[in-house]
C-alpha cells in the first residue's frame, strides 16, 4: 500500500511544475509503492527499482521491480503497473512442475514455465539500463515521454544522473528533491500507527532500562537491556514489521566516551528509537543514578525551561523558526546565552538516518501543519558533566499537538 | 590508521592522470583516515566530512572533520593535518575549568576556553558549503588548487556535486570512482585482519546455528542462535570493534517466505556475515534435517562440481570472468546448461552493502591480485526444494588462495 497521498502530490507538484515524479532511492520507492526495493538497491545505485509518480491522480503509480522481489512486491503493493528486470541471483520454482521427471528436464521446465528464453543470461548485478528503460516505458505508456519529471537530484549520483538522462532523453528531468520532502513531510495514516508503535516499544525498552540502573551497570549492559525488551515486546504483543533499533546510551560525566559505569551521581542519557516498516521513533531522556548534583539540576532546568518554552508554541500555522527562537531565548534567560544548538527537533520517517528534514532551525520557514510527526527536543551534552536530553515525539494536530510518548520527560531519580 | 597503501594510490592515480582523490562518501573518509565519519554523515550527503589524498606520497592526508568527533578522530587516526567545522549538536567541556564559579559562568568559561567567538552560531544540521571551503583548504595548502582531482562521481549526488564545482573553482573535477574501487581492491594487513576476525566469529555462531537444529526449530530462532554466539564470542574473546551482523537464513522449501519451521527433510539456508570495524565477511552453508532427498542431493552435487571447478582457478592472474565461465560451464556438465548466475562471488571489505566490487561475473576482466578478499560462492534458491549455498572467503595469495573459512561446506545431515 502507497504511503503517498495523490491529491497532496498533485497539489505540490503543480506548484512545483512538474507532471510527475520518478523515484530512484529505496527510501523514494518504499515511500511510493509501500513495498521493499530489495536486496538489488543495496549499492544505493540508481536503476535497481524506480517508481513513477504521475501528477494527476487519475493515473496509477507505476514501478520497476526485480524479479527476485516480484512476489513479495505483489503481496505488499497496490501497484498493479510493474516492469520486472532479472538481478544475478538464481533461482527456479518447482512447485507446478512434474516433479517425476528427471531432475534436469523438472529445472528446465520450471524456467520455461517462468517464461525464460533461450540465451537468458543474469547481469552481474543488475542492469541500470535496462532499469531506466523500463521507467521510460512507464513514463510513455502515461504519454509522460516527454513530460517535466522530477527526480531526486539530492540523492541522484552525478553518474547515474548522466545514464538516466541517456535513457529519458525525451523528458525533461528536474529537481523533484523538495517537492519529495515536501509530500513526505506530512504523514499518512499508517506511517502515523507505524511511529506510534514505533514509541511504545521504546518506550517500554527505556522503561526496562531505568528499572536496571544501579552502581556498577555498564552501558553496554544498560544498552542490551534496552534492545533486548524491545525485541522481547515486540514478540509479546506480536509485532513483526520491527525492522531496526537504534540507542545512544551514555553513562557519566563523558557523553562521548562509549562506555561508563553506574556511579552514585552518574547521568544516563537514553537516545533510542525503533523502527516499525522503516519508520523511526526519536526519544530522548535523562536519569541520575541517586540524587542529581546542583549543577546537573541547573543545567537540566535550563533544558526543561528551553523545552517548556519551544513546545508551547507548537501547533499548525507556526513556522519552524519560531520554535528555535523561543528555545534558544529561554536558554539565554536560565543564564546560557550563547547556548547554539543547530536544531530543537527533527521531522520523522522512514528517511535515512534517525533525523528527517524539516527542522526546528533557525532558518526554518517551513509552517507546521496537521499530520506531520516531529521529534522535540533540547539536548546538552557536558564533558565532566555528561549527556541530558528531553526529547519527545509530537504528532501534530488541527488544533495544536500530540505528545506520543507517555513516560515522565523530568531528569528522574533511580 | 589509514588502510590505504600510498604507494599503490600513487600507481593507479598516475595511470589515472589524477593528481589527487578526494572523498566524501562515509566510507571513504573511513578508508582513508581509518577514523569514523561520525553522525553528520548520516543523511550521505557531502561536506560534512573530507579526506584529501595527495598522488605524491610525499604530501600528508588530510581531512574535514566535524567538531563533534575532533577528539575521537585524534585518537584513532594518524593523520593530523585536519580542518574542523561545527555540526548542529550543542556542547561544553568543563573539565579544565574552575568548578567553584556560578554554573552560567562556567559555561561561558568552557566555551572560551575552546575559543567559541562572539556570535557563535551552529548550523541547521552541517554547513557543507563550508565543509568544501576547507577542502579547498587542504587542496591550497599543497599547492594542488589548480589540479586534477578525483571525486566520487557513482555516489556524490548531483546536488552535492553542483555545490562543490562552486567551491572548487580552480580545480578539474574527475571522476576517481575506478581509482578509487581498484584502490580498495587489494586489502592491507589490518583489513585482512578485521576480515579474518569476521569470518571467525560468524562461524562461531554457524556451529551454534548447527548444534541447535532440530524439528520444530523456527527460522527466527535460528537466526536469533545465530546472532547470540556472535556477540557472546565476542565479548568472550574481547573483541569491541563488532560493528554489525547481518543474516540471511531461510528454512524450508520456501527460500523467500520469511518464515519456517524446521521438518525432518528440511533443508536450513545460512548466508551471514559479521562486521568487524565496518568490515564484513560473508559465509554460506547448507543443512537439511536428517537425511537429503535424491533431489536435493542431485541439486546440491551440481553446486559443489560448480565450486570446485571456479576454485580450482583462483589464483593470481586470473580474469575474475574466468571462475564464472568455469562455474557455468560445470553447472551445464551437471545437467543445468541454463543455470546463469549473474556472479558467484565478490570483493569484501567496508562498503554500502555486503558486497564489494569486483564480482565473479561473466563480464570482469579484473585480474586477481594477491592480498584481494573475496567471497566465492555457488547459490541457487528454488521455490519448492530450498536454499542451497556453499560460500567461502578467501585470501587471494602470492601462488593461490587461502580459504578463510574452516568449517566443511559440504551438504551437513544435522
Amino acid at each position: 500500500m502507497t504511503y503517498l497521498d495523490r491529491d497532496r502530490a498533485a497539489r505540490l507538484m503543480a506548484a512545483a511544475g512538474l507532471d510527475a515524479l520518478l523515484l530512484f532511492t529505496p527510501e523514494g520507492f518504499a515511500y511510493a509503492t509501500g513495498a521493499s526495493p530489495g536486496v538489488g538497491t543495496m549499492w544505493r545505485r540508481a536503476g535497481a527499482v524506480a517508481a513513477l509518480v504521475p501528477a494527476d491522480p487519475g493515473l496509477p503509480i507505476g514501478a520497476v521491480v526485480s524479479d527476485l522481489f516480484e512476489e513479495s512486491f505483489r503481496a505488499s503493493s497496490d501497484v498493479t503497473d510493474i516492469r520486472v528486470h532479472p538481478l544475478w541471483v538464481e533461482t527456479a520454482d518447482i512447485r507446478s512442475q512434474d516433479a517425476s521427471q528427471p531432475v534436469p528436464d523438472l529445472i528446465a521446465a520450471a524456467w520455461a514455465g517462468a517464461g525464460r528464453v533461450a540465451g537468458f543470461a543474469r547481469p552481474e548485478t543488475f542492469d541500470a539500463a535496462l532499469g531506466f528503460r523500463l521507467a521510460g516505458d512507464l513514463l510513455a505508456a502515461r504519454k509522460l515521454g516527454s513530460a517535466r519529471v522530477g527526480v531526486e537530484l539530492d540523492s541522484l549520483s552525478v553518474s547515474d544522473f548522466a545514464a538516466l538522462s541517456v535513457a529519458l532523453l525525451g523528458c525533461r528531468l528536474v529537481d523533484g528533491s523538495d517537492v519529495l520532502r515536501r509530500l513526505k513531510m506530512v504523514k499518512s495514516a499508517p506511517e502515523i500507527a507505524h511511529l506510534r508503535t514505533a514509541v511504545t516499544l521504546a518506550e517500554i525498552g527505556i522503561g526496562a532500562l531505568a528499572a536496571a540502573i544501579a552502581p556498577g551497570q555498564t552501558r553496554d549492559g544498560l544498552a542490551q537491556v534496552w534492545t533486548s525488551a524491545v525485541q522481547a515486546a515486540a514478540r509479546e504483543q506480536d509485532i513483526r514489521n520491527l525492522t531496526g533499533q537504534w540507542e545512544y546510551v551514555s553513562v557519566g560525566a563523558y557523553p562521548w566516551s562509549r562506555g561508563g559505569v553506574v556511579e552514585p551521581g552518574s547521568l544516563i542519557k537514553v537516545d533510542v528509537g525503533c523502527l516499525i516498516g522503516g519508520y523511526t521513533s526519536d526519544t530522548g531522556r535523562t536519569f541520575v543514578c541517586g540524587s542529581p548534583t546542583p549543577l546537573q539540576s541547573r543545567l537540566f532546568d535550563a533544558l526543561s525551561q528551553a523545552y517548556e518554552a519551544g513546545l508551547s508554541l507548537i501547533r499548525p500555522g507556526i513556522e519552524m523558526r519560531a520554535v528555535h527562537e523561543a528555545a534558544t531565548v529561554a536558554m539565554a534567560k536560565a543564564g546560557f546565552p550563547g547556548f547554539s544548538r543547530g536544531h530543537f527537533g527533527h521531522g520523522l520517517g522512514a528517511g535515512l538516518g534517525s533525523e528527517e528534514w524539516p527542522f526546528f532551525s533557525a532558518t526554518s520557514s517551513v509552517v507546521l501543519e496537521p499530520g506531520m510527526v516531529v521529534a522535540f527536543e533540547t539536548p546538552w551534552y557536558i564533558d565532566g558533566v555528561g549527556g541530558m536530553i528531553i526529547e519527545n515525539q509530537l504528532l501534530i494536530t488541527p488544533d495544536g499537538h500530540e505528545v506520543m510518548n507517555s513516560l515522565p520527560s523530568g531528569l528522574v531519580s533511580v
